[in-house]
């Protein structure tokens, strides 16, 4: 029996998965990026106006000091849109603590999300992969994905806060 | 005083916004991508669940047939995740019809997105753009955006919905 259970995330997980989402970071060399705090998480996955929805991988019989789950992985999504082909589940982050790889937990998980985005009639699903994460190239890959950036020559713009204030004062 | 408005969309221009969708593939040069539908629109925009939010630039006093009015731009947004960051807009089309350029039009509607993104504590737009693509480049980076698929190594993967019902047999 497996010693771990997926499931929603609910608000008492944010600090764990924020922790996680550090713990990413780290592994993708941009730790210094990070500027999310638990409370930012709780408003707005769990607030009125829901930004985003995650599954979380908890670790069965291993909760903390206040009670609170113990978690293993998480996968944080939100439902994009291609005006091609109409809804997109995008996969903000997929995410499995490096003392439980091996295990199969990431294919679950990703799994786990493609059902969702299937029977919400998504068309496709989508994320970013660092270029040179080749272990993450191979994961998604051999699963039937593909890189659109490669094959169909879009880039991804940006543009950050100072910017858009400063814009909306022309 | 300018000859259009800029408001948000509105159920019954659905099929103008359509009509747009494919002009804009077309100079995209890839009119055999869109699927879309005017009901998909109406269902995905303006049904219980929003995947997306439009605003339109509607040419004043030159309505249809049918009363509905005549669109010569849109912009269709919705709402991102970041989880280093927090609330991104994205920015799925931002499209102006060619014999309406020059007079500034993507200039004002590109802003009024920007607003509705600040307003609501986004810290980030983000958007695609195909790399041949270079009147959008410039417009795009003369008002402060950045390429972050050049910069940061970003890839778009994606798999495809008969990929995603195959994964969800497994």
């Amino acid at each position: 029996m497996a010693d771990y259970i997926i499931r929603p995330a609910v608000k008492d997980d944010c600090e764990e998965i924020l922790r996680l989402i550090q713990e990413l970071a780290e592994f993708e060399k941009l730790p210094e990026q990070v500027k999310m705090t638990a409370e930012t998480l709780r408003r707005d996955g769990f607030g009125d106006q829901k930004f985003f929805t995650c599954l979380v991988v908890e670790a069965k019989g291993n909760t903390g000091e206040g009670g609170q789950a113990t978690l293993w992985g998480y996968a944080l999504y939100y439902f994009a849109y291609s005006t091609w082909e109409g809804r997109v589940m995008y996969l903000e982050d997929l995410y499995i603590s490096p003392a439980q790889r091996g295990k199969g937990i990431g294919t679950k998980l990703f799994n786990a999300v493609i059902k969702i985005g299937v029977d919400l009639d998504c068309q496709r699903m989508q994320w970013v992969v660092l270029s040179w994460n080749q272990r993450s190239i191979d994961f998604y890959k051999a699963r039937g994905a593909f890189d659109v950036t490669s094959k169909e020559n879009w880039n991804i713009f940006r543009m950050d806060r100072p910017v858009l204030e400063q814009l909306c004062k022309t």
